[in-house]
């Protein structure tokens, strides 16, 4: 098993995403993580460029890395000054790092417009920089920026840019796609070069998705002879985003049997996934390769059966190796397997009762007939099942709700809802105001259930989704409300379809609640 | 410049994708959007599988295409029936399409344990439905599933079947990567093989993205001699999707010099891919490459400053080569081009008062930043810019609305609002009731104004979609509400923003109704 060398860049250029804003607390949580997971590098910033980045190196100077080497980015020194006299190569060595990675030109074009000096001086600045962080001992990664670009261009003097490096003292050559447009066969043409003029030279690969192909371009630079792979957890970066670590590692390491990270690390990639999602606060993409939550979902009947027979048939790997798991979706495509499968999942004890699953399938249809979607509503899917196999008691019933929304000749606006509940015998008169509509209605049943059931004070609303479905004639269109909720534990999608958005929503919150309530009374103890 | 034939699956194999769920509507709408683009063969369905895909073909069949072939999906016949008299196949022909596209088994292990026959009955099996379809004049795509993984584990009888299909007649053989799970030297080697043993064969590819490859696999698949990509547009499919076409389009056309569209398309793939998102309903994914809103975004700095002087040095293409627009995300210069074109479009005129263009760019991006999104509201972008210039007097004003939905014990629900205007200087105090609460306002809304405004009688409200929008800061969700209305002669869409899902409606509603007035008193009759 060859190692393969991870860079983390996740905390440097990923940062540079648009809507991401690591505070220096989430920076610190992240590379622990990233550590504990078993990643060799973790580029933590650019010290000397920002205050945030400076504090960072300043308080990461506490920790104690198990795996990885902290390592700081910079650029070459400016053009005519002692690389000794350059604020960013000493703003390096005060961070206290053991590991720097600095960018140098590669591409002549740059050299000219972008630094304008000449060839010569860059070839200098790109020496005197490594030379001189060597000199403190410092491991230097030389970052070639715009490599094949440059290469493209002009490929003698790429060629020199990295052998000045090299020569200097870098421990490796890092080939930066910068603008990502690569695609994959330019990448294997270009290292294959590279490979045959310097074939001791270390090399690495740092890709952008532009074309889509930053996961493959780094795969295949490994192929080629990269023995390092820089990339950011789930391809956080500008634009279209960096190399996706959680794509690459588990590509290379299952199917090419190379060694990116500790064997026990790889089932723990989809929490490190969702982690890093959940600091940088963003949705998590669901179809992400490996890691996302529907990597391993399954729709249309006939794959589901086959699934159910043999694994490989339909998964190109088993969904455990990730840390994922096979989810199994009800929906109109579906047949009689993906329903059995879902509810054997849910641990509804369907498979037993074989008679029974012709009601529920039967219930199922009826209701996708009148629009509802169970695929993202496990949770209504629960109770539906329940409901149709007589194994359920209501919690609650619903005497009647009233929601109105005000809007004054000043722009106020004012929602509010009430309630009447039957709930264990007693009527329950409720009112509360919300946000909206929905909020109110929702902030009113709570109000009227908690006293009898404070289990449901952790449901936290977290996602609402509303749409049109367009009926057969244009007079009455149906209205699907989809909405997620979570506890600590979980979360689970439950949802309503009425002409009349505001019942739609009550069946969709009334069901979130329910379903919760059914799962913390242990399923039967309400019979 | 060699053709590679175009194939969208969006409607078939995209619409298994999680949370997606198109009817009957949204595939006419889409099928005619990819027409118009150029693409050569789009997938409908698979009729006979389920009743929406047949009503489908139905409605397919009044639709006259540009340039694209209509096209069925199915599945060789089954074991031991004749191919007359197979259903599904019989289903094809009298979907009436010129083309279908049958999958059939690759993997002598599906043979066994899914198809439950022998690898010579599946030959025959092959042989036989396009045999039989060819004599039904229908052009067949033959769908090698599974192609991958089966020449793998047993080669000789992977390229038994595809010969069994070649020469039966199909007119192409697509290699379909099932599973997803294949990396491009996988591809590379496969397809170089099998050019090796049938230099003559047409081949397709068809990939998905489990490993995070798919469109670097189908670029390799193509520069190794596939004349066919099969693809979805913005890669919608199950688990972690189709190959995305909007990536590999421009790939293959861009760098590659391939012709996939015609030339006069590529600018338009941005707006396909938006538009596609906007009828499954989905959130656009903003790090899309190409057509993402992110995609060609740099944050303010080192980036920015070189962009300003040479494009090239930080971006792969130029971004109106798919459409697309560079966003300086910390500057004043995003967006100008594009309101610029969308006025000039809608002929506000704007571009010969350019004075005038900074008002309005200064307001669409404040708007914007509030979660407004012009794109599919142009009636709202055109009364925005009216009111930026000052050029808009309105046809009433809003004194205050009232809303209520009741539902008593017996299930009756109710909505009912009342609207308080001030039109042309008289107050006009309204209620009326709905199928919903949304309804009720517009009906409220249009009683109150039908007196003064008799032409607002043909606006019929079309469609009604609604997002939750997370704001930047993350605090109060948002809901952004889109309609669409027509009258006899034209469509038009209307916008609303706010915590509050009645009010959202509210804006959208009465821009929708003053866009028409407008419109009606010819722009500026009303000054």
């Amino acid at each position: 098993m060859k190692k393969i060398l991870i860079f983390d860049t996740t905390l440097r250029d990923g940062s540079q995403g648009a809507g991401i804003s690591f505070s220096v607390e989430d920076k610190i949580k992240i590379a622990k993580a990233l550590d504990n997971f078993g990643i060799d590098y973790i580029e933590g910033g650019w010290p000397g460029s920002n205050p945030k980045d400076e504090l960072f190196f300043a308080q990461a100077k506490k920790l104690r890395f198990k795996n990885a080497k902290l390592t700081a980015f910079g650029s070459t020194r400016r053009k005519g000054c002692p690389a000794n006299d350059d604020k960013s190569l000493r703003a390096i060595v005060d961070s206290g790092v053991k590991t720097a990675c600095i960018f140098g030109k590669t591409w002549d074009l740059h050299v000219r417009y972008a630094l304008k000096t000449t060839n010569e001086e860059n070839l200098k600045m790109i020496a005197d920089s490594v030379s001189f962080l060597k000199s403190k001992k410092i491991e230097v990664i030389y970052d070639a920026e715009h490599f094949f670009d440059g290469y493209k261009n002009n490929k003698e003097y790429a060629l020199q840019t990295i052998k000045a490096a090299w020569d200097a003292g870098a421990s490796l050559v890092c080939m930066c796609e910068t603008n990502g447009g690569m695609l994959p066969s330019d990448i294997q043409k270009i290292i294959g070069e590279v490979k045959n003029v310097f074939p001791e030279m270390r090399l690495g690969i740092h890709t952008h998705n532009d074309s889509g192909c930053a996961v493959a371009n780094s795969i295949t630079a490994v192929e080629e002879g990269c023995i390092m792979v820089q990339g950011t957890v789930n391809g956080l970066g500008e634009r279209c985003g960096n190399a996706n670590l959680c794509s690459i590692i588990p590509g290379l390491q299952i199917k090419r049997n190379y060694k990116c990270v500790p064997a026990a690390s790889l089932p723990k990639l989809t929490e490190l996934s969702r982690y890093v999602d959940e600091i940088a606060n963003i949705v998590p993409n669901d179809s992400k390769p490996y890691v996302g939550r529907n990597a391993f979902a399954h729709k249309a009947g006939i794959h589901v059966s086959a699934i159910e027979r043999q694994s490989e048939t339909y998964e190109h790997i088993s969904p455990n190796l990730v840390g994922n798991e096979r989810r199994i979706l009800v929906s109109d495509l579906s047949g009689k397997s993906n329903v059995m499968s879902k509810a054997g999942e849910m641990a509804l004890g369907l498979d037993k009762v074989s008679e029974n699953a012709g009601k529920v399938i039967e219930t199922v249809k009826n209701m996708e007939n009148q629009g509802y979607q169970y695929e993202d509503a496990d949770g209504s899917f629960f109770l539906l099942t329940k409901k149709a196999l007589e194994d359920f008691k209501p919690f609650f019933k619903l005497k009647g709700y009233r929601v109105a929304v005000e809007k004054s000749s000043e722009g106020k606006i004012v929602s509010e809802a009430t309630v009447k509940l039957d709930i264990k015998g007693k009527e329950e008169h409720t009112v509360a105001e919300g946000e909206g509509p929905v909020n109110a209605l929702d902030n009113c049943l709570r109000k009227a259930l908690v006293e009898y059931y404070p289990e449901i004070k952790n449901i936290v609303l977290t996602d609402f989704k509303v749409r049109v479905i367009n009926s057969e004639a244009n007079t009455a269109a149906k209205v699907r409300v989809l909405i997620e909720s979570s506890d600590s534990a979980k979360t689970w999608g439950t949802i309503g379809v009425n002409e009349n958005i505001i019942d739609a929503s009550w069946q969709a919150l009334s069901d979130a609640v329910e379903y919760k309530l059914l799962k913390e009374n242990k399923v039967k103890s309400n019979k």
